[in-house]
């Protein structure tokens, strides 16, 4: 079911710990307690690392009324108290408050494009307040869709101070998540570590293969028979963040590189389409570089 | 995770009941109360009908020890009295006690040496302690497996009489599913009765496309471009059981009905034992002649 | 390799006939004889029907010089002869001269831009002059992409007259192929027959199965795994034509039907979309109410 | 189609040489001359590198009568001569003489089963006189299809001896083909270079992806969310041989390595498979360590 698909009563909870016994209904307890009805659970165990995640999607009648500020706040306390006891890691987010994206670019727009049209239809539960680039080149896309569109032109020298001045623009437009749409920069470990788990990178193979630049000319090189997309949480190393979400197509000897980069294009804006989209209904919890999605 | 990596002392409870608040409270309490340590759960709510579906995994340390009988009767009475009191619908399966499993066959051998070969490397989690068929002609591979064969060749005259004998083993043996592996007879009213919800059928086609018979021949007729196969418990409607799983692969012109016949053998055996193995797993809730699965 | 890839001196050679000894000797022979350099040559050969199909690609450095129509005319002029010689029906397409499509629409946007922006990124080798509707709704996103757009509002009773101006339009446009793009009206058998194998629908089914309307509802109702989308000529047989790529996503229980129409909605653009590409690329030809398709 | 549905009188021409104009035609025409008829052709120019390559299977009735050897050395005779005139490789291959494979194999049993049992229901056009193993595990399932079995048991010391028996035994053998199907053994270059483009090896990632031991473990390391195969001719550089054929599977969080190690063997004897088959019906040319593969 859609994120849009829920009343704005509706809330979900994320949730990560050490596992032991009892957390699932001291959660479940709690939240009853509260007047929550759970309307979707889903729950993982790592045996192995001995760690407990949770997606709980509940509603609350008075998230809408007059007292919906005092039913949000009541609710955070709940879960602060249960989270306190047994130590967890945990993310509250109210329906009503849809999260703020800011999408970077460079020059190629089918991302962009993909990712303004499921946004338009509905697809996408989230304000789009801002696009940045590096390049003019795709502000009539911006504009047709009458997102402010804001270019920093980076080079070698002026990096760092760009980055400052990127990361203030985002802050003072409270962006929740940064989505990089083909966006042709390295971020420093500086701008991720700012947007921990925050910042959602598309990289055109399927990695770890064709890591690095020119990923379509690598897969041609070694003569695959698939061709793919990954999307990942951006962090200081480069093509190491913790994957999201992937994709292949399959591909023969008749594709050049061109073809191999049109084709490409389908599965990149489709990877990172669902991968914004998991991040949006919070379905992503980041344990040791690597991720449990909670499947809609 | 599949089954057999769990311990002996793991159960799992299917429970379907009308929608109400505190149901995921109320189960994770009267668990954790009996001492039990929830692994996985899983939980849909399908708003529309009103209705809660869940499956819980849990460990239980005393499943495997001298009060191993007690334990589970203790579990058992506890999960009765909450689901008595939600007028639930539910199933306990102790991983202590695997399914056993009867499989129907024709004179098509791949789908029987799927499961005989997943079964004996230890992905599919029960007993196969009976082969049924309407020939002789998979003998050799029953024997092959150490798994007796029975044969009861059917025409329409003896066909009442024939099921009669064919239901008084399976319950003689203790029979918990039924799989048809490409049983080329159609059960009856009476048959299917007995075994509800407990009969799995693979369909070569992807329903409700190309049912009834040669399936292959009627999408040769057709053109399509993808062929398929669906595995669905059977019931007195032929091909209109609920639909557990489905698959298909891309053709094109150059298949002739022989080359789609081949093709699907490998779509037809993956199905039916991936519905076979949800179905050993606990995994799966009928509702409305439809199901649902919580996938592994 | 796409066909925007080929300078334009390439052309591109459909052939069905009668089998027989020498076809391919002689059509190679003829083409050689004219100075064309083969660039790819795909065939098959339909032994239970006794039917020929060829698609020869091809390149003539004359075709792109002072004397390109000579050349043309003289290459025309030798297909003929080999065609009268075995009675082969046949197209022969040059690269220099891109198709005219004209896309018809409703009110869903989806497939509409999926067209334009492959389209507009050199994707599709045509000329789009014209974007039909049956209502206001979408004008702006025409205009947006500057293409003209025309309604003419369908009734029961106005339809028959309507559908004569919309063929004279087409006519004066010199349309070489329609598009339906998710155009929600039926055409009469008059306008089918004039645009005949020349008309690309798409049906958001994987045909035969949840043939006619609203077919997502019908998919949710029988509870399918697997949702779909069908491309097809369009006949007078309503979603009886020829088909020509199909695809299919897997769903589970948790989608509602409005989920279903959201995730189909991948499906129904990339199947049309590909539909379309190999038709403007002359990949498909027509037999028996079946498609042989040459993939690229 | 599949090979084993073409009568005896079929063969398969494979030919690679530098373009020119003409090609097409002068083998068209030479097979032609000899009473040839072309079934299938497919033909692929690699315009980048300048290299032309051609499958055609063909029918010559001859090849069946008494006069089939005289046959089979005329059309033979008539290939070297065009073949010498454009400086090309080629390879004819007679439908009457199926290929004899021998299967290498450890301790894995599930590609094994998977060669022998298609092999068994026809989908493999090829004897299998042989099957090769360093431990004594599987001999009761080579003994279950009557296939001779020789364990030649390996250690760093006595490899370059054993090796020399093995590859005295294939060529006694007359083996055309070997499949290593999970043979956990790294042969030599000697071993490798005796059967150049004669060894398909089965990978367990998607190379280049995991590349060396234990690619499942790295999968579940690096948090994945495809686990693949790799089908390719075995070279002297380990992993890094012409990939035939790739194929991958979605995964979660969910799967422990041993998940993934039971998913994958899906794949890994789907992918081989498909391999072998292919190399069978003379589908594959190698150029610049990349495969061309004629699809059927």
């Amino acid at each position: 079911m859609s994120a849009h698909d829920f009343p704005e009563t509706t809330a979900t909870l994320l949730v990560s710990c050490d596992d032991c016994p009892g957390l699932v209904a001291a959660l479940a307890q709690a939240l009853f307690n509260q007047g929550a009805n759970i309307l979707h659970a889903d729950q993982h165990t790592d045996t192995v690392a001995g760690k407990f995640f949770q997606r709980i999607q509940f509603d609350d009648p008075e998230l809408a009324g007059a007292n919906r500020v005092a039913a949000a706040n009541r609710l955070e306390a709940t879960v602060r108290t249960v989270g306190a006891r047994y130590a967890m890691k945990w993310w509250l987010h109210f329906e009503k408050q849809p999260r703020r994206v800011a999408i970077f670019v460079s020059k190629t727009d089918h991302c962009l494009y993909d990712l303004l049209l499921r946004h338009r239809s509905g697809e996408l539960r989230c304000q789009i307040p801002l696009i940045v680039s590096n390049h003019e080149s795709l502000r009539p896309v911006a504009e047709q869709f009458g997102v402010p569109f804001r270019v920093f032109p980076v080079d070698a020298e002026n990096k760092a101070t760009v980055e400052k001045q990127e990361i203030a623009l985002l802050q003072e437009e409270k962006i929740d998540l940064v989505v990089m749409a083909r966006y042709m920069q390295i971020l420093s470990e500086d701008f991720t570590r700012c947007f921990e788990e925050r910042i959602i990178n598309i990289h055109h193979s399927f990695l770890p293969a064709f890591a690095g630049g020119r990923p379509y000319h690598q897969a041609h090189e070694r003569g695959v028979k698939l061709i793919g997309a990954t999307a990942h949480y951006a962090t200081s190393d480069l093509d190491e963040g913790p994957i999201i979400e992937q994709d292949v197509i399959h591909v023969s000897h008749r594709e050049s590189v061109a073809d191999l980069v049109r084709l490409g294009r389908d599965v990149e804006r489709t990877v990172l389409s669902r991968a914004v989209r998991l991040h949006l209904e919070s379905r992503i919890l980041v344990h040791d570089n690597r991720t449990v999605v909670f499947a809609g």
